[in-house]
């Protein structure tokens, strides 16, 4: 998403203005769509600092990731303001706006990719048969650990006790780029007792999961778990499908890989797991059951 | 780190200045350290939320990451404290204030593995011949993208253009954990005029880069690159040696990637790059140059 | 800015689709309005955390701060919702995700209030003899100290030298709320050499300042002191614009505030002239042209 | 806290491992503390950006806020640094690492003036009948707009309902700087059912409080109100605690504050109130007791 330059603050402010004006959204699509038949643009944020506007472009791209269509229909646009703005000064196509591959607040607020909400209700008899633990344990670890712990190590978007682990996982199995775990794995974890304090309510709410099912790799272990998935390839009868499938496997099994570590951590048995089923461990079945 | 609960925070504070304390750094020392003959304690650091308290512990780990010797530590001090503090309601053995596999100021701020600064001079005839661009064009790139653009975004340490992804590059080579990519990349990227402005100033300023030469991965191609790098398994001569030159080696390599990729769009050939350079692309000497 | 919650957080979403489908906007308007006849609503945008619904309005309030008319204009739709989703529970009206005297990326990113960008050419003949120091020297002290100080310290929005100071004198002599300050006081701070490097081009961006003239306090001097910049009351011929006025007259000076601080910063001068004007001084001319 | 500038981050980092020596402390101390008789250097930490070396500096300031002799004591360092590091460039005296009336992580992490948790404990009986309210009730919503809102809003300290408005009527009202409320409003409030879920816990955790008793304003109400609260001056038995019981006064008005204002959202009453206390009403009784 690029960062312009003009002579003035007025400048760059006549161009923002003239890019969120809905007369112009049309003339810009257009432009912008040029880039592949799956790009559509949704919406154009501006954010101004001085005489320099940084632009974040929205559209959805099928059921690709899309970073090269979205790349090459922002240069489309920047080609074309050129005649209305000829004193613009592209300093970059890329000006951190987006914001690709680092923490930021504009993923988590604006989200990015796929935003996704995952949800289950745990019976009280599973939590205590299965998991080990109790609802009313489970609830308040997630407050003070997930919440409360979080926010006191000044984090942003790390509301979770270990979303990235499952999102680095699944990325680098089906193919996705294993630096956009990092957005990716922007998540709030929330877990509530409910049906009179009997059974929990547990989800993860994920704004920026960023994933795609065509271009990328083409490696066969990543194209036989994408098939296994049954999300290969772009979906014919609905496009973009198999792109929110998939995003949706990655928030269900973070909601899963929450459900047993918090588990485990409340019933107090982190660092024995731990020990007994170390990475270097040669049971690769053991290995693969591990948090 | 722990989250502990007491019934008041009277009772949270007298745990904090008991541990922060510097008379009983000697004895928490002792009892922490027995987790590992690599495992030295260095500091220990509270935070409270009314009455729950937060405990977050430095310590270095020989050429390991470390995290399961810190974890038995941990708990070797939290036994030890039940004596004095029999009211303490130990909720999780991980509160979130580490912060692991998550953006968080604590991390940026304080540090976490292994901090890195690397920098190199690039002289005005590099900057033009091969990285046909100007010093002060990547100067004012730099200023308007990484600084500024991220500081627009509402970033968390991802004032750069990339280290994420040759964080995760060389992660993945080397067999660490790919989740912790997300504190590993936090990272600066300056870049300034030097010798009256002809040459470039560049560098990396990375505070928590985590990684470890024993224990994690034993599969081939990840021991093989560690040979390859010189740091594979515990340095005999100078515990942690090996680790701390492979997080330079991360450092090293970012540095790098964020000078192609500034050049790249500072001479305006982003797009283009990433359209010859596709990743579905069959030749793989092409994608092992592309950024 | 409510925050509602449902039984399920498939359940929060129909209402976030229902409150952000276009479709419904000319409804919603009408309802919202009911509240003031100058509250006109612009836009509404949802968060979701789990089956926990967080609602964010944005509206104009003509000259008016405006705080009260939202709220009530927010128990309207509130009301009306409960028709068509009765299952909601409204948990709080005010669910922090406005966020109102908190520092938040939402108002960073989102804006709130007021946006205003402000901007000044300084040439070079200025900037050395009534400044005493350089463009250059302006230029790399506000690099290091307002761009990459304040990322090394993990800021956001505190982009400057010393907005603040200048905000809560503005706010306190005009009788706006003094705790407003702090999103207010939200601000990057640019200076960038233009016209060949010679002169010095400074700009004050400043997403979200709080201000009214109408409604507030009705004490004498802050009455006095908006009659003396001309934006008392309500504007009669242009709805809003005492108060665009007002935040304009803020954001001039910061700018100028910013402009005098860092020449004294870069003159090396701060430590000498807080000693010379300190506030205890009781020569109040002396005080008035402090920093 | 200033920013110093090097050809080399090599030589940034070895002013960093000086500063931070234990072996160099006392000289340093004796140093900076010549600045006045009640400055007590305690901590030095530094953070670099490439050859850029920023350096914060925590001391005692007895009953003083203490602004004027940090500023000179940190100039008695530069000037003897000057010395060994002759080719130490100062940028600027203050380089927003500090971080003054700015949101800052390092400020919520590392504390800034007094650190303050304050907590009650609120029987049932006193929840219902004077609070109009339950404790779960309260619990629910401090869950979900203190902790959960503001993390959806990406907040940073800004973890309470309305700490701000306490924190500016007690700074305006005993001559503090009103500036400074920014990071002295960073708070976390906890509520959580205590007794078998019978009462309420809060507690308000305030690192940041800004405040002294000496020095500032003159003015006589302000002094009138710091008698009035028997902390006017300095304390000559025991230095620094009329300032230390001031940060207490603001942190227990924070507290009733956030009780107050809490219970009125959990009773669905913020409107209705906010519209009876309106500001502008003449009533003056009205408004003292006011939310």
């Amino acid at each position: 998403m690029p960062v312009v330059r003009f002579a003035t603050a007025e400048r760059a402010s006549q161009l923002k203005f003239f890019l969120e004006d809905a007369i112009n959204f049309d003339t810009l699509s257009v432009i912008f769509n040029k880039s592949s038949r799956f790009a559509r643009l949704q919406n154009i944020q501006c954010s101004i600092a001085g005489k320099n506007l940084y632009i974040r472009f929205t559209c959805s791209t099928g059921d690709a990731m899309g970073m090269n269509m979205v790349s090459k229909g922002v240069q489309n646009v920047l080609d074309f303001l050129q005649n209305d703005f000829p004193d613009m000064d592209v300093i970059g196509i890329s000006g951190n706006f987006c914001s690709d591959k680092k923490p930021a607040a504009v993923n988590w607020i604006e989200g990015r990719g796929k935003s996704v909400v995952c949800e289950a209700v745990i019976t009280e008899d599973i939590v205590k048969k299965v998991l080990k633990t109790t609802v009313h344990g489970l609830f308040e670890l997630n407050m003070l650990k997930n919440l409360t712990g979080s926010t006191i190590a000044g984090s942003l978007g790390g509301f979770n006790a270990h979303a990235a682990n499952i999102v680095s996982a699944v990325f680098i199995a089906t193919g996705q780029d294993p630096a956009q775990n990092i957005e990716s794995s922007h998540c709030i974890t929330m877990m509530e007792p409910v049906n009179n304090g009997k059974d929990l309510h547990i989800s993860v709410t994920m704004p920026s999961i960023e994933v795609g099912t065509v271009g990328g790799t083409q490696l066969a272990s990543q194209s036989a778990c994408l098939n296994l998935l049954g999300v290969k390839g772009a979906s014919h009868e609905s496009p973009a499908s198999n792109a929110r499938l998939l995003a949706s496997v990655v928030a269900g099994s973070v909601l899963a890989g929450e459900l047993s570590l918090m588990s485990a951590i409340a019933a107090g048995q982190l660092v024995k797991s731990h020990m007994k089923y170390n990475r270097s461990n040669r049971d690769m079945a053991a290995i693969a059951s591990s948090v």
